[in-house]
């Protein structure tokens, strides 16, 4: 079979060359990438006809061809790894049911390279718009989980040691907004990859008359990207995409830290369903945590993809090329997929870990964290300065702590007698006060500043993020409407063409 | 001198610890917060008096002191490292100057966790204007030397092999596309970091009636952030502005990457002038391109910098800690740094690199980057299909190499004869059609398509550059601008609480 | 089928915990464990038996049932996902060849967590010696090529601008030195791996009487590993694994970069045969470096897999779990892949790549580098100091430079005249002495000094350079030998064991 | 002041480039090398003179400028960035002192390239002594707490879920055999820095008869590199000593993370002493482990310094240039640095924290880390096999799990009875036996299996440890030595050399 695409090159690719260069790429590539070709040749296809490049009767014919490659499959085409890649298999395939001389013909004014620009930025913007919905479902789960458990008081923590109280439905929603903040940077790479490279050619555009915004618009872009040498060297949307993803793990792994750590038994703030959890085999009391200890490794493994990225296109030139332009953007697709996956996950632990609410609520009445409040009130009843209310409550804390008194019977008297000292004057906190400062559940009611923990405020601001996070999920339906209306403009156009001279005989009867 | 700020802790920090981690964080941080530190101490006290948090005698006598502290700026306050970090230090000058008991108050309702956040958010926006407007300033320089060498003929390269003819302006015009999408990029940096944590206190707001919308207003913030945990406990701006700063730094080794062989002898398209290279010891006929590999090497640093900041959130609990909230951000602020240097380099090199334009016009008259064209002409002329047109061409190719004829030199014969050969049928294309295709110049002339390199759609296309980056320009001004006014309000509002009572007798002057 | 392997639990497992993590897992795992899971088996058997951990019939029948499944291999083992991973997908075939009573006796004195550690090792030890013997056949390679062109003189460049004059032999020697302390590396990553966990059990050893000495012996390794928790905590030799193939890709990206350039017409150095180059689809003339691209792409991929090792096993817990055991070795093995394939792509570059030595020695003759020379000889025959000789040589240069004429035909007069005017004194160097200087064969053939490019020394060079590697072979071929004699062992001493006992009805054959 | 260095040049480098490289290199080298270039001048000089390059006399005047330079120190030497770097400069100061006719002849048959390349070797080959050196000492000190808590009872843990029981000095004596393996590399390293580069000159020796032998023995290495192209284009060791200390701080950083949970009231393993924990400016109750989260960071710091390096060298020319040579050493000293600083608090760590005997036994009686031996006195005692005992304890816990007795009050009749029922036969194991399981002391006492808990084994093992770090401490002095005895040869070479001629008038007292 005819594999060789050049006359010029005489001997054959080396096996080595062809085995563990092309043969994988084609196998990455080729199925993936089949129905963007598909897409991207009609559109061609229809500008060539359009812009009278291309006469009507081969428009025709190729069009039929393209259409039955389309319906065929990617699995009808036999694949070569001496033709090197995607496009070149696709078009042996098109020779191969209409002849060389019309199937050479689709090949007018274009190059892989802005085939590959363009294949790249499809899958990058289906990607990101995948990933992002994906995300926006994790946030959505987390918010009716926040709702839940807003007033699921537990102990707040800094640095891992107990803070101030707060509750689990606030921790969530806390969460939801830096989640929020990944959506906005995958909103951004949307917008990044939204432009069509079509047309560009090998690096600087051509003589033929072609029509670019023709093209964009029926691959559901909202316009070309200006540059053609730009269009071919560029991929930053890729490296882009792989550090927002980064991030977006990065941001989820520190929720999973929190869950590896409040499941331990020790801690016991959260339990697993059997659903999620691993087994041992020779400790039969024990539920692993595979799932999080999964999620903390591909969070690992995403930013070295990163970094393979970053370090493949640093010092390339500023045009197409093999790193530049194709092992630049492999890591990116791992990425993508990996992603997809961890939010299913993650999604699923949000849903189901359960938190312990008596366990939560007994902790944060004993750790000391309300005692902040304590020293607050000392301010605000006693008239002492912030640092010496810090004293006398460190005065109190030390006195209990080698007491053996937890947080909660902490007494009025032993407030007092602190304040009394570190003040010189007589103190006399009120018991009622006190206890509201050490009753968790109080404690945290009485945070009422903007953005604070007290369940009122929580329960109203996760009405506002649902309605943020709509707000962003449409902004992705619109992106995706806009290319399902293109793919639409698309089909018609290739159906007008075709049926537009009823006399044509389709080389494919023939 | 008593350093200590807690009645719990007795035994002094180890020397180590001082050395190692306490001493350097503060020299590193102490004055590059200073007057930061005095903004948001200010606006916390006006928020503070106009909440009643505060009284006004108290308010008043803090005002003067915090001013006094301003004007005499950082070097007044003495250091101690066993205070720890740069917020201690601060309050420990104010303590000297009006006492603990009034000293200790302007703490209220607040803790280091927002402060410091709030620090970062702004030392993150205001690095993030800087670079961006520095960008934007090497855009601009390269837009001027594109429109100077907008009809500069050199070879266009794919996979560093002569490919078709382009336009040095060309070149640079879409370097600048991919720079602008570098400042988009961090245009949404600016964005994500444009809300007030100050009032979020450790983790979870406060009990007290603070209004974080004044503080918000009063640092030059839109909005305050809503959830305090995540005020605290997020520093994504600053993986976000890391990895910006990193992709910005590929684009630009690209560049770098290019003019490093081309300002080779053996290419010899650039001239270096002295001052921007460097000497040999040893070899007097060198010019050692020293801030090229400068460069280079500077965006492996940024990129590695990238990871550490990813490295070290990573799996950090989602709370205020050490590692996710001031070692994640360390690395970013020397990225800024360098970042800041590096695209001052960077626009000398665009500004002072020369083009040699006979060089490069002879080499894309001789290296067979025209041929593409050639190939074109006879699917438009001949009615070839690309397929066959490829073949033919690359026999004229083949035969004028073994020849050793330069691409200028091949004859219509030469073109005609292998054309008849390949299409089975008598071809004559036109003498002068096939010249315009060999000379370069109306080569690059006639490609005429969409984002193309014909030196009119260029000189059109900066145009057009210039006022997308005037338009990003004006983006990052309002943010500057908004912060200046806030700056302005900030000043009124203690001016205003100052004047309000001149009954109150600075403590200062007692 | 039942697939529950703890009483305790009681769902299953999500779908999606399934689908993500183990299926993959168990597919990526399982025929890659196999054999080695055999060998663990087999040898754990061999020394319970003779512990008298388990009785003879039972040692007998568990020895032939592995002995089938070794045989049938991992074929015949039907997989289940909630099993979870390779190794209760195994027993779970053997309980059903021989029943749970016997079957689930195997696993006694043991866990998966030292299972899987030493899998971990014989597959990094497996994979380390393959990769290091690729490597020292690159080396080979190169050392071969070097001999043949020892004398192919060529400029040497520093900072890409041409220095000296050297040889195409000498650059592949020197080449060969950094590949010699790359396998170094890889040596030391041997002796890294060179001990076994097998016996650690979950984290903290046994109460039965095992004996690990005879376990290692019989899997080829030198000793057990003395800490059973660091045995099933520590995968520090995939980190160091992995930066060692980094840093050997980064070793070869350089000589692959230098390829890139020097393959350009524009120098002109060397050529590719059709067999590494891949083709444009638009532009007949060029041979695309799709092999070097794809070099340099991989060395930003094992970067970043090194990266993920590392950002994965960072601030994990010092013990077995999923992250810092398994995840941390996941990029190690595919890294190793990667490896062995780049180092045949890199060996076909080494063997067929065809120095032009026409132009490489006319680009030495011509541009200045051979003027170093000419500044020594000022020092040694005009005692001029090197200083004063590197002023005479540059303006010697500039003259030149300016008036268009190549370093070869610098004359006599120039040099002189310059001299005398620097040195204030009458200068007359011989004209055979500076011809010598000027004709870049006599200029590499006078530098002698130890470690120099005169090809004589070259020559030398290469036969130590030979031996040396032919050592670095010896020693992986010992650690294989090792282990070849091990694996005989092992099946004697299982031979031994079944055919001790005639009197032992196969539970098979029942 | 003249600087230039070079007649070609004639305009003065730009500010920018002045500024923002060549000064902070300055600052940053010239310190730091100013001792090491000494020692290389000086040995570089008297091999100069043996090999009758140099004369006697200017031998011996160049001796003593060189001493006095020594002597003075490097604030003796004017800076001037526009002499770009280091050796530059220092040479400047040389001709100040003994003119240019005498000064400029020091520098001949070398280049600043062999010399930048000696000094990197040289600092990496004593900063790797002194990290090795230090994490022996942290390795010691934890010996000596292994040996103090050889029975200090706690659960060990997998997964973050408690296994089986250990000891807190069994903890530590598996982690000393980690770091040992880290001193390994480090070893490792320091015989890959060991061979002298100078002499290679700019890239390819010379033709003075110089004597490399000489100079490598005086600067302490054992050999010269062989190739001179080699030596000036690689900076290997410095990938490998950066990826060691990463590798280093990932293992100190997993201690890290379980000191950090170990911590913290949940668990209540460890108490912090002041000396190394932080407070908290509103919260007076915790003690902030300030130092675990900076080491954590600090792990990341360098995780980034190392993808830094890689992707710095990452397809550079194999040759000398300024981010092949230069920037990829930079961040290696940083990462030095920083390594050496966080050995010292890790040791501090180490040290001093505090393990609560107490809490730790109670844990480990009631958290169900016991069993697993009591399923393997199942397979003992009561010959079920190992799949069985799994069923019948995993029965047990669950029934004790949901009855809320711990661990330690599991009965003998429960056992008995689950027994029963999954083996379908009675069963009777002794109460003595299932009360030396449930026992944490006895279940550690137990477990002897080489490389086990058992106080008895750790005990033994720390001896063997102190001997194995002994031998590493010997290894590391040794090179330590030879350096040293080298700098006596060299300064009594250069005493000979002075003294030899007493006619010889000082250059400096003229």
């Amino acid at each position: 079979m005819e594999s060789k695409v050049s006359s010029r090159l005489k001997q054959p690719l080396a096996p080595e060359v062809l085995q563990y260069i092309f043969l994988p790429r084609l196998n990455r590539e080729f199925f993936a990438n089949f129905e963007m070709l598909n897409q991207i040749n009609l559109a061609h296809l229809v500008m060539l006809h359009e812009q009278g490049i291309l006469d009507h009767d081969a428009s025709v014919r190729l069009a039929q061809a393209l259409l039955k490659m389309q319906a065929d499959g990617p699995d009808a085409v036999e694949l070569d790894a001496a033709r090197e890649e995607a496009y070149f298999n696709y078009e042996a395939h098109l020779i191969k049911l209409v002849g060389q001389e019309l199937g050479g013909r689709l090949h007018t004014a274009r190059s892989r390279n802005d085939i590959g620009a363009t294949v790249d930025r499809i899958r990058a913007r289906d990607f990101t718009a995948r990933i992002a919905t994906a995300l926006i479902d994790v946030a959505d789960a987390a918010l009716r989980q926040a709702g839940q458990y807003a007033d699921c008081v537990m102990p707040g923590y800094t640095h891992m040691q107990a803070a101030q109280p707060i509750t689990y439905g606030y921790y969530l929603s806390a969460l939801v907004d830096a989640w929020s903040r990944d959506v906005d940077r995958l909103l951004h790479v949307l917008e990044t990859t939204d432009a069509s490279p079509l047309g560009a050619c090998a690096l600087a555009g051509t003589s033929f008359p072609i029509d670019r915004d023709t093209t964009s618009a029926m691959l559901g872009f909202s316009r070309p990207l200006a540059s053609s040498l730009d269009s071919v060297a560029s991929r930053d949307f890729a490296l882009e995409l792989s550090a927002s993803l980064s991030i977006m793990m990065i941001t989820s792994s520190r929720m999973v830290q929190d869950f590896y750590i409040w499941s331990t038994p020790e801690f016991g703030y959260l339990s697993f369903p059997d659903s999620i959890a691993s087994t041992s085999s020779i400790m039969p009391q024990k539920k692993n945590p595979a799932v999080l200890e999964y999620l903390r490794g591909k969070t690992g493994h995403l930013i070295g993809l990163t970094s393979a990225a970053f370090a493949t296109v640093k010092s390339t030139h500023f045009t197409h090329s093999g790193d530049s332009s194709r092992e630049s953007t492999r890591t990116c697709w791992e990425a993508c997929e990996e992603a997809l996956r961890s939010l299913a996950l993650i999604k699923l632990l949000v849903e189901r870990v359960e938190p312990n609410r008596a366990r939560m609520a007994s902790r944060a009445a004993e750790d000391f964290s309300t005692v902040t409040d304590l020293a607050d009130l000392l301010v605000r009843k006693a008239d002492a300065s912030f640092r010496d209310a810090h004293h006398i409550i460190g005065a109190v804390v030390r006195q209990a702590l080698e007491a053996g008194i937890p947080a909660k019977d902490i007494t009025p008297q032993m407030v007092n007698a602190a304040a009394a000292q570190q003040l010189g004057r007589r103190v006399a906190l009120r018991e009622d006060d006190i206890a509201a400062c050490l009753d968790p559940v109080r404690n945290v009611a009485a945070r009422q500043s903007f953005g604070g923990p007290a369940p009122s405020l929580v329960t109203g601001r996760i009405g506002e993020q649902q309605a943020e996070l709509a707000k962003q999920r449409s902004a992705i339906a619109a992106t995706v409407q806009r290319v399902a209306d293109a793919q639409d403009l698309l089909r018609q156009c290739v159906q007008t063409l075709i049926s537009s001279e009823s006399a044509v005989t389709s080389v494919l009867e023939a």
